[in-house]
């Protein structure tokens, strides 16, 4: 499920479509508006999003209508939000870096004194 | 730059090699290890992982090391956690349910009591 999501994600024209459907619901029609973009391709991209569990839709006589599925970016959200670097080793490379730099301004400070 | 990111994280052995360096830097021997996978392939994956600038590498001699970028995750977090329902239609699409199955309770119950 995350690799169709991620997949999903990885689109531009995908992600402000999502960016849309969270403002609620929209047509076919209304999606493609912003896009300079053939009506299949949106199609295509829209049913990208539905694989992946990102979107819903329901068709009413001749107009479907997509609406972002409840919780759908949760597993994505949460994936990414596990894969942070643990404090310690954040610390280390600030220290590091730290370091550097206070040698650095040191010996430019000496460089300043001479 | 998400595009990037995202299509990186669409792949389960790119996430496993993300998973991996979370708990800190490794070769390309050591990241191989768990994979049943060429080594070309792998260092093609970790490639991708580096242009998404996910992680980056240090050659010593002969051995290469992978380490994660520090927050490089963090615009790929940023915008999924921008894409929630306002709480708004969340409740409406609650409520929804609750009355649906209310309904459906109700029903039963009625059968049940004829």
């Amino acid at each position: 499920m995350l690799d169709r999501i991620f997949h999903a994600l990885g689109d531009p024209s995908r992600r402000a479509m999502v960016e849309r459907l969270v403002r609620g619901p929209a047509s076919v029609t209304e999606l493609a508006r912003p896009f300079n973009m053939a009506l299949p391709s949106v199609v295509q991209h829209l049913g990208v999003l539905e694989a992946a569990g990102i979107a819903t839709s329901t068709k009413v006589g001749r107009v479907r209508t997509y609406q972002l599925a409840i919780d759908a970016l949760t597993p994505a959200a949460e994936w990414v939000g596990r894969q942070r670097l643990p404090a310690e080793q954040r610390l280390d490379r600030l220290g590091t870096f730290l370091t550097t730099s206070s040698r650095r301004t040191s010996s430019t400070k000496k460089e300043n004194s001479r």
